[in-house]
């Protein structure tokens, strides 16, 4: 199906996704490309897919499923797209919360802001095979599109939850799994933590780190080994060397 | 001195500073913000400081040291600056290439184009006390702002080269450096590594890796174990954890 109007009630909507609030009030949001299309395809969570007009999309044999797909003229898609340059295919997604089920690797996460920074980490935990990840309150939304397009695809392959971490992690604590924060100060080597059966370990915001109210809640506290050179490290960086240390 | 006009010559030249023409043309660069300033400050590179107009700057003791320093009108301001709301101060520095002294641990990236991902490596190296980063031909500008901002300082801390990689890698082995490449295919799992006195690690480009060429030159190949739920890491991040492995 063509759309070439922009009163089409469909633009209107899609467009619209670009705000958190019509992503949650909808339970949709929009990724973009083949790579993360095919993702979305093969995590049975896609509802329509959108090309731009003239385009020659490389479909993955994934595709054959069958979709409502809609041509749209260029400016239609560059108006939904939200990169400039967008490539020639979206899909409109259905947010499918999948349920945190093991408890022996978990990130939690407190105010982490940059969506690059969000992303890789989840792109990581996946790849450390971490067994879900908590967003306590202040992180910026794991549906934004620059969040989903540096999890490269990593957003559908790992449960994700949103929780106060105060309460998250004592109930955690209640059921044995040990909580490890980040901290420079009063921290143990990373070299010299122990592993344990089942651990969470929390992360920052950018500039401020973890709260000081949670750093008091933690059974230990982690810094990571580097020179005096320099203040800190990105908190991606610090958070994969963690992970990569502890995968199972 | 205030400047008011878009008309002053200094407010031309330092416009000009965002291409990359003019940045090695001149040999200078701009850095934004109270905390890059003062690093820049402190490695003694700072040529000009330019301050918006009607601004409160919170300057470090470190700005004592006498400097050039121009008030500038709110819009010839953000006219200079890349972010769109910048903080209140730049400084225009000078380009003083640090050279390599010491090859027990280098890193040599080969194509590394996302201003993030090169600005982030440099602040890990610094971190985990590499004697230097070596940028091979395809590289995005070490000089651009974006990648300066993502260093968070780290660009004044270590000496950085510039080095056709197929050459430079010879030059390493004829002088006892043993070097590694990063790649998914026929490496050796980063654990099993043993460690070399001296070394250098190849990391390469955001999607097609460290090229074919490069990684038949190499004394072994270094692969990060994960998930097979995932078809790789962030560069930054499969970069880090290998510093952070081999830091001295």
């Amino acid at each position: 199906m063509l759309i070439e109007s922009s009163n089409n009630p469909k633009i209107k909507k899609w467009t619209k996704l670009k705000q958190k609030k019509y992503r949650y009030q909808s339970s949709e949001f929009i990724v973009e490309g083949e790579h993360l299309v095919s993702e979305a395809m093969a995590s049975n969570v896609v509802k329509e897919i959108l090309v731009k007009e003239g385009s020659t999309v490389h479909l993955n044999p994934i595709f054959n499923t069958m979709k409502p797909t809609y041509i749209l003229k260029e400016n239609l898609f560059t108006q939904i797209a939200s990169t400039e340059t967008p490539q020639p295919i979206m899909a409109v997604c259905e947010m499918k919360a999948k349920t945190i089920e093991k408890d022996h690797r978990l990130l939690l996460l407190d105010r982490i802001q940059d969506p690059g920074n969000l992303g890789t980490l989840l792109r990581s935990a996946v790849a450390f095979g971490f067994d879900g990840v908590v967003l306590g309150e202040g992180c910026v939304d794991v549906y934004n599109e620059k969040v989903i397009r540096s999890t490269q695809g990593a957003i559908f392959k790992i449960p994700i939850e949103m929780h106060s971490l105060k309460d998250y992690v004592t109930t955690l604590q209640s059921k044995g799994v040990k909580v490890y924060g980040t901290s420079l100060e009063n921290g143990s080597p990373l070299g010299e933590i122990e592993d344990a059966s089942k651990m969470a370990v929390i992360l920052g915001n950018e500039g401020q780190g973890v709260s000081s109210e949670l750093l008091t809640q933690t059974d230990q506290n982690i810094f990571i080994e580097m020179t005096e050179n320099i203040e800190s490290l990105n908190v991606s960086i610090a958070g994969s060397i963690i992970m990569y240390r502890f995968r199972l």
